[in-house]
């Protein structure tokens, strides 16, 4: 018998250029299911939810959800919020009280750990809900899925970043020499490894990737840079903003009390200025440092189109699931097909996303740890879609006629 | 007469998204006229051409040019080269034994300058030599010109990113409160203040502009902050890396001896995370920043189409008016009609272009100086072409049930 009642989506966690796809294909699912009765949107997610702070959905003007989908953000607000040990129950009453019975959340293992508790407390309290996760995060970093809605759009932007820098570094390389892009991820290196997708040739950027999965040695960091910096006459890494020593404690992050966030991380940054910092002094070549920041998840211009997609499609899929009683799960995506790549949906339990963290696979980093395998490569290519081909002149040196 | 002989182009200081097209622009150009027997291009600017290091741009691919006139930096190697006393003679020692007639120069007024000195020696010595400079510079500090190729395209890649980066802000001001976009600039604001290319609303980042010709002074800076996150629960700031004090001393920039320039300039960066300390102890709120770098005068995805045709025709025009006999001469930007806008092509002497430095105006400054004017808005809006337009939800609560 179907499950008539209210539908309730939020967003949480960092946005990305894709999440508001998921939200729009979420609310237009909704909208053909008749047992669906208001769809109901959460501002600043669970935040909002526990101040009973609710949008009506189905009053947004029409022409809005097909500029949302490629709005980059999150249109409902976000939130970083670690649950404490009241909210649950408190979150049930919400629920209750505006007749809630499906409930979409957007997120990453926070998310779905969040999911979990209210839909187990639901459970033991007979109150009929069915929760699903919609799976996002830029970092790449859930299990039981292929890829997670995010990447794409973050790998693409990054891709283009390191090609772009690379030929900034190449043309001006006699005065810059070397350049570090700092990038996105606190424990996986998903993002700092998509620098090597627009890599054709040798004198590509970027020529070396620090990734958080392989402790950060000083001095193999420098010969490394030394070496390509000898051979090339410049030299561009690609790095994570997340290193970790052998010890597995963070390279570099921010000493203020006031950043470290309600799950106790703190903030991160500073990579970039810190290898410059190494370089000059060791090395005595000149080192500067780009820093995308918030802006390399955020980016419309470099969205991949198979992002967008797949990102409304798991938005549609966790309704059609959740309508069809599927309860507890989040979306995945599932590779069907390498080449041509083709990705279908499925389903895994938010108890076990919520506890689990998916880095880099061994076999996706090369054996000194300082680049990224082919195999790394072919996963990843499809994710973001085809890269400008850069000119390069051939260069045909004419004789020299003095000394 | 027309002047047989051949031709040099050469690439000069910082690298953009567009300088590539002026030189296809100027070999397309070359190609035309009879008169010029070689098309050759010196590597890494007037540093290559010391050394006599000279490129036969004729034997290059067919297909490469098309290519290169949307691949960005500088394909024959740029540099940062301040001439030394002997320089000029030696450059045209390399010049006359090579038969060089026709010298292109691309670049900003460092360069004019070398092609003013290069040329003036040839008249005294009674070689037949046209010098053309080829405008170029993100900075968009030219005089003569109504603006430089170079300048539109990262002007489009920080509206985007303000745009982007404000949406992030938007969505997760409750977390991150504060977020500085540390841009590019010396001594003139104009990258910095293209960060309100996309505003549309109060709501839209940026909230606060921070111009190098506006003193920078702490306490105002901070309550300006204070001010638009008590009123929008966040705030972004674009700042430029060359902000100074009231004495006019650079308010951060690099200490390390290796990062002063043969202009005596020292590397800049590191307003951002100067912002945010500044923030973080004074205000107790949290900030981060966003530090695109080099990246955002180099993004092919982010090029403005009216830059890149126009950087296309500087170069040309500059051939054309060399083989008509011009000579010592910029090609400038001359705005025939603001709406629907129109340029067309003039021509200034090197020697004041080399001597000059425009910094953004008065009338293009807000009187409290935290912000730009419309006429600003106006000026720049026509040379980064149409930015997309992001939708917001209207979000229309519902009423509350419980306490």
């Amino acid at each position: 018998m179907p499950l008539k009642g209210n539908l309730l989506v939020g967003q949480s966690g960092g946005p990305t250029a894709v999440i508001n796809s998921s939200l729009v294909g979420v609310i237009e699912e909704a909208l053909k299911h008749p047992e669906i009765e208001a769809i109901y949107g959460c501002v600043h997610g669970v935040q909002g939810l526990l101040r009973e702070e609710i949008v009506d959905l189905r009053k947004e003007k029409p022409g809005t959800l097909k500029r949302l989908k490629t709005t980059p953000s999150a249109a409902l607000g976000s939130c970083r919020y670690k649950l404490k040990a009241d909210d649950p129950e408190r979150l049930l009453q919400v629920l209750q009280a505006h007749n809630i019975r499906y409930l979409l959340y957007i997120g990453g293992n926070d998310s779905a750990e969040t999911g979990h508790l209210v839909g187990d407390l639901a459970h033991e309290k007979g109150y009929e809900l069915r929760v699903m996760g919609v799976p996002k995060t830029v970092d790449n970093d859930l299990e039981y899925t292929d890829h997670c809605p995010g990447y794409g759009s973050v790998a693409r932007f990054i891709a283009a970043a390191a090609m772009d820098a690379g030929k900034d570094s190449e043309a001006i390389g006699v005065v810059d020499n070397v350049k570090i892009i700092e990038t996105m991820g606190r424990n996986a290196g998903w993002i700092t490894a998509a620098a090597a997708l627009g890599k054709r040739e040798e004198r590509d950027a970027p020529h070396l990737i620090c990734l958080p999965e392989v402790p950060f040695e000083p001095d193999r960091f420098l010969s490394a840079v030394q070496n390509a910096y000898d051979r090339l006459g410049y030299c561009v890494v690609s790095a994570c903003e997340g290193l970790r020593d052998a010890e597995g404690k963070e390279v570099v992050a921010s000493k203020r009390a006031i950043d470290t966030d309600a799950f106790g991380h703190r903030q991160l940054g500073g990579v970039g200025d810190f290898l410059c910092d190494l370089i000059a002094t060791n090395l005595k070549i000149k080192a500067r440092y780009d820093k995308p920041g918030t802006i390399q998840r955020m980016s419309s211009a470099l969205a991949s189109k198979v992002d967008l997609e797949e990102a409304y499609l798991v938005g549609k899929a966790a309704v059609r699931s959740a309508v069809q009683g599927v309860d507890g799960q989040m979306v995945t995506l599932v590779r069907e097909s390498a080449d041509p790549y083709r990705c279908t949906t499925g389903l895994a339990p938010l108890e076990k996303v919520a506890a689990a963290e998916k880095k880099l696979p061994p076999d996706f980093i090369s054996p000194d740890g300082t680049f990224v395998t082919q195999a790394f490569l072919d996963y990843a290519r499809p994710l973001v879609g085809g890269l400008p081909k850069y000119a390069r002149l051939e260069m045909h040196p004419i004789e020299k006629k003095l000394s």
